[in-house]
């Protein structure tokens, strides 16, 4: 076996903030202790086989500009292992706990749906044999259902009910390699679950087969006694003009109309939050109040861009707020901060994607770090309920647990003669708050 | 009293494509029956109040531009009693059968709550007596919730639970007076329920208060036996940066976390479609099969700008494939075709008002029969279907109803092999029908 | 010789509205002659080699779908013959009068530089043959310098020499075969002339490198005698964060910073519009005002994604506003019609490419007959012309030209205490008598 | 005469990060020497009388929020003056170095143009006056020619002739006092000039119009011998459809047209940048390339939302960048930081202006001692330098400076069979870099 392109670097330690070594951990200390855990584990940072290893830099008007030795051509079984053995390199250099995949990123198409799946088990045993020798455990498998041209127009939402066949078979599969390897979610994203024109759409048909699909796959889990949660991945666009899965709050209305609200969270990204029209905060902070927050694909998109760049984040304001809004959540509880980022098509080199995650996960460190702090003094908090004081009075609570009547409440206020006064919100003295902590 | 500005006015008629008479119907023609009711009763047509009364043509850069008499100063109630009856005149001049207001539309706001609740049921009373005297009926009432600085940080959302009061009291009575006057529907549009930064703001909180709310509202609505629809107006953002009745779909996932999906709908604007993301077909296509469409705000926005223009319409194919949608959804039922439409700041003649609702009626009225054509023609429906037609097989609807579970759907799959293959969506050949037939 | 995939298809005909036909003419009647001219020569509509040979409908998340005889690999030269020789059934089949390439469309990267331009001219000189047998024409030829990976941080402001060096070139080598072929125009399109990031950028250096470019270009068509246009496609963004010839407004500055206003000309896209934040129409009158309309690429994109979808045009008021505009600046010259167009990856037969030209050309016959009978008709430009007259007078003139100087307006103007009260601007009153024509 | 809003409040003092004083600066020590010159000197900030003292807080679907004194009706001129005298409290609150003005907002609008100049001209005395007594010099004024509905069509671009001269002769005077004022520059900033629809538009004359119009300016500037700079302020729209300032690129384009490229240069603002479709340090850098930067408005958009929010500063990352092309470029010159940046309408409270900008200009600070500290380590400037070394050999200078034509070039590539190989952008690394730094 010849050396992996990672194999000779060494293992990202953490060097703190003085630190000269461009590969080195400045804020991400796994082993610190935060509210009783370790950073490690309030994070949970995993790698995407899908960006790290099966990227190539193609765009839609350029070629391909990564060259790794597994995308040379050659027997597909021996690259896909040749691929693996690279994964796992980098997984111990960047020292972090888990990894993602689909299985297309694992094992390759085979020339019959048999002998596709055959090549995704026989690597998923490469793989689990891998993990034994490796601290990397597996955050989430997916599937990909959007590739390959037979899902051009949609997998589970597509007008040939062959196509909803074959999808339903290639994540049964997915699924039963995830609870083999101990896979602590399960992910679905629907790339082409939507449509390019609503002019040859049946939009209701196609959400029925959406809602039918999932229920198969939550029906599934129990059936197999698969404990991880199952996540679905909301985008509002592209590859489709349409998503259905369109935000948080799109996702949270489809799970109900399905009765799937309590089986079903959602896998929050940062550039999909933008192409939605959102902060990742809000989408962070509307899934937690919805009850659905189940894990973060961490990246950042371009806000002057209409498109998903998956780029490396470094706002350290957002991420700070993100990681208040997880903290005030309860954490991630089975879910995790997953790289769902690629390092741009110049930086073409194996040591580019190692810098990218260590500034990446230097990034979310820091940012957790700061919002845990912010908590802990709890100046920020306090601004805030202060805010809402006055919905703890006993007359407010009867307004809002149901107990007054809208003629009731009208009468008193009348009677009352109330006139209610504005204050003032204060954002810019919040935001001064904020910035001087970062 | 003296003459209002549309007094002299002739009544607009449909004089049919030839016209040279720039006030004249060139396609609406009120009484043309298609598929068996008149045109009038498939469009309901209405007036706005806000835009067509009450705007000046203020921006944020510009002082108003338009000067109607009842702007003028003087006695409030005198001037609200002359801008009533410049309405019954526009009314008349455009034989329109409804008309929508806020109750701050048709009445000044007092020096207290009970002066306030006074002058709008004087004035309530007052347009009581002027329908006795015209064709024009109440469409819907809403109340204005967000120009008061009261209300600059929410109304039901509010962080003050006396806002709230404020809020609920107001609503109450525009409640009562929708059902006095006949109203076929009461709306909801929360301009400020939502917030200026996540900074400040308890999102979980205020999502409670505001289907509290609702659902006071719609109890009320049972109490009094008003008859007609509760409707909400989605947008995503403007004048707060995120509002929680973004879209379609968060409204019904909302409806259905406070369980009121069987007892609200929504009221649709093409241009608030735009600011989230979507086409108004898109908006009206997905409440139809969730089973919401209540109503249309008929206008358009400026895709290069980011803020509610409130253009009259003028996009030929958008209107009649918004139509298409709504005959497809089975009409509009109590809801209609309300003007929230207004004319430019530089158009402040009474006859640009005049005009301008001519162009917009006369356009919804021939993608209207655009739409009847095509769906009586059935050629493109005929498109549609076959794409779909694969479902009605035995075997594709026992995946679609549950009775295949997920290993049974692979196991027939990877038994039979299945290879499903692509074909062509023919988008442009769908386009072309479209274009050639409007 | 085997037959290529448009070889038995009939050629596309003018039939008139009423035809039957999918594929028929029912606007585009070639021979038409409007003001003088028929309409093939008012218009140039020309095929672009680039997507309706070269795509293989593959995007970000998916792979090709479109998968035609010459891409099956085998000798690349033969290949290329292959596919010139569908180029030009194509081109017989759609019956335009011109067509366009890139060097890459047509001849294959070599294995090296000495290869690539062989290839290149054997190549150009087939199609000359080719053309000898045919009614196309070359409307332009352009050099792909951004598909291959050494483009990836651009060709003129690569901060490498040797790639500027390169693309040198390369142009050279297309501009003399241009020459040869008989175009009437040599086109740049700077897809990687930007950045990904303004953090590894030096903008002057680049800059500069991209002025030197173009002006080596200009003097190299003097040199060899070439007789066409020159032209520069505005893109602002997309492969890049942000590239140099963002629009037409941008462009005619660098010309200036240059003193290349005189030698270059725009060629203009709709999809490009869009993505600048303009209307093609604003574009085109932009151009025409500053003596700079080259040349068109019809297309669109879609205001609601981010990206350049270059999809078949199926707006027809824009269409016909765009070719008003095209009439008003003296027509198109020795530019033309482009099809910057491509079918949806779901379109993956030949049928769909030869429908999608149909609806495209038929689109743009239609609006400019509209748009010529609005011309003629005068009441448009009628109402236009009575917004500005006040300028006709002396007065108003003394100012514009110059012979007033601002104390001297400032003077009589409060010598007369003027007072100018704001007219009407007919916003809507326009917009229904534009709507009225389509 | 009253105590103003802000006569009770402390100057604000610099007191380092260590501060727990809300209304201190932690960053600003205007008389810490960098580079030679104290902070105050490099950043020279400048109040807006526009937005601190004038705005009221209302919005397109809110009234006023923000009720001053000033505001409460009564004289106009006895406002203006107590407008004036808070001005000048506030002024001495912050202590920074300079304000700016629109005339309309010092001076109130007469019943006719002569007596809207003679409250002007009373004011400006008003203000020389308080000058005396005040820290506070003047950046710049500029003319109000958008908010009174005589500019509804524009002002140099008004269909009508009459309004050029209204606004010829504003100008003018506002000119005047500029100088009289010992103002540092003067601002156009072209609200109205564009365009709301392009259908009744004509916009090569209106180019003509607003090219002689700065012509008249700046034949006036020499003629009056202002030494201080003329400024225009890009913006793409809104209010308008399409401003004709669009961007810097648009500006620099237009200056070269009407040759004023050495006489005038823009005033550029982050919000419009944003609006444009670029980041601030784009169009700082840009005009930095081509020799226009002018001055900075300081503030910020917010990238989900479509119109001017203009808030105060908050991003850090982008701030250093912006200061570092400021550096970069040499410095701000006769330019400065004017804070065009307004309290959110929830901040109504006196308090709320001052601890904005508080944190406004802390964040500049702190952007600008981090790009000092950036530039003095040289890290950084290192790794782009290093990018374009190849340009530095007297082979690759041949082909910038003209020296070796297009076929010259060619010839020596060819000969020489160059095969370019990329190299990696390491655009993460320097990202990676920047971040640690903040
Ligand atoms: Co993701
Ligand atoms: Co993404
Ligand atoms: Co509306
Ligand atoms: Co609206
Ligand atoms: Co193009
Ligand atoms: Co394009
Ligand atoms: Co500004
Ligand atoms: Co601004």
């Amino acid at each position: 076996m010849t050396k992996t392109i990672f194999e000779d670097l060494p293992t990202v330690r953490f060097e703190g903030e003085a630190s000269e070594n461009e590969l080195a951990y400045r804020w991400y200390d796994a082993d610190r202790v935060v509210s009783g855990k370790p950073l490690s584990e309030h994070l949970r940072f995993a790698v995407a086989y899908w960006h790290s290893l099966a990227m190539n830099g193609s765009d839609p008007f350029g070629a391909a500009t990564i060259h790794r030795p597994w995308m040379a051509g050659g027997d597909p079984m021996a690259a896909a292992k040749a691929k693996a053995d690279a994964a796992f390199d980098l997984f111990r250099v960047l020292d972090l706990p888990f990894y993602t995949f689909h299985d297309r990123d694992i094992a390759p198409e085979g020339d019959s749906l048999k002998e596709s799946l055959a090549n995704f088990h026989e690597m998923a045993e490469y793989l689990g044999r891998k993990m034994e020798g490796s601290k990397a455990k597996l955050l989430w498998c997916t599937a990909n259902l959007f590739s390959h041209p037979r899902f051009m127009a949609g997998a589970a939402t597509n007008p040939d009910p062959e196509i909803f066949a074959y999808s339903a078979t290639t994540v049964k599969h997915c699924m039963d390699v995830t609870k083999a390897l101990g896979g602590a979610n399960y992910v679905l994203w629907g790339g082409r679950e939507g449509y390019e024109t609503l002019l040859n759409t049946d939009l209701k048909q196609e959400i029925q087969q959406l809602g039918r699909f999932l229920t198969l796959v939550v029906e599934y889990k129990h059936k197999i006694g698969f404990e991880g949660q199952i996540l679905v991945e909301p985008k509002p666009k592209e590859p489709t003009a349409h998503q259905y899965d369109f935000d948080t709050a799109t996702v949270y209305g489809f799970l109900k109309q399905f009765g799937l609200e309590n089986e079903v969270r959602v896998n929050l990204e940062a550039n999909h939050a933008l192409l939605a029209g959102h902060t990742f905060e809000h989408e962070i902070a509307t899934a937690a109040s919805l009850g659905i927050l189940g894990s973060l694909d961490i990246n950042r998109g371009d806000p002057l861009l209409g498109w998903d760049t998956d780029q490396f984040p470094n706002d350290l304001q957002s991420m700070t707020m993100s990681m208040y809004h997880v903290i005030k959540a309860g954490g991630l509880g089975k879910g995790g901060c997953n790289f769902d980022a690629k390092v741009r098509r110049q930086s073409f080199e194996g040591e580019d994607v190692v810098a990218a995650h260590v500034g990446g996960v230097d990034l979310c460190a820091r940012g957790f770090l700061l919002a845990a702090g912010l908590i802990e003094a709890g100046k920020y908090d306090q601004v805030v309920a202060k805010r809402y004081a006055g919905w703890q009075t006993p007359e407010a609570q009867a307004m809002l647990n149901g107990s007054m009547p809208l003629e009731a409440i009208a009468a008193k206020a009348e009677a009352e003669g109330i006139d209610p006064k504005p204050r003032s919100g204060r954002q810019e003295q919040i935001e001064n708050l904020l910035m001087r902590s970062l």
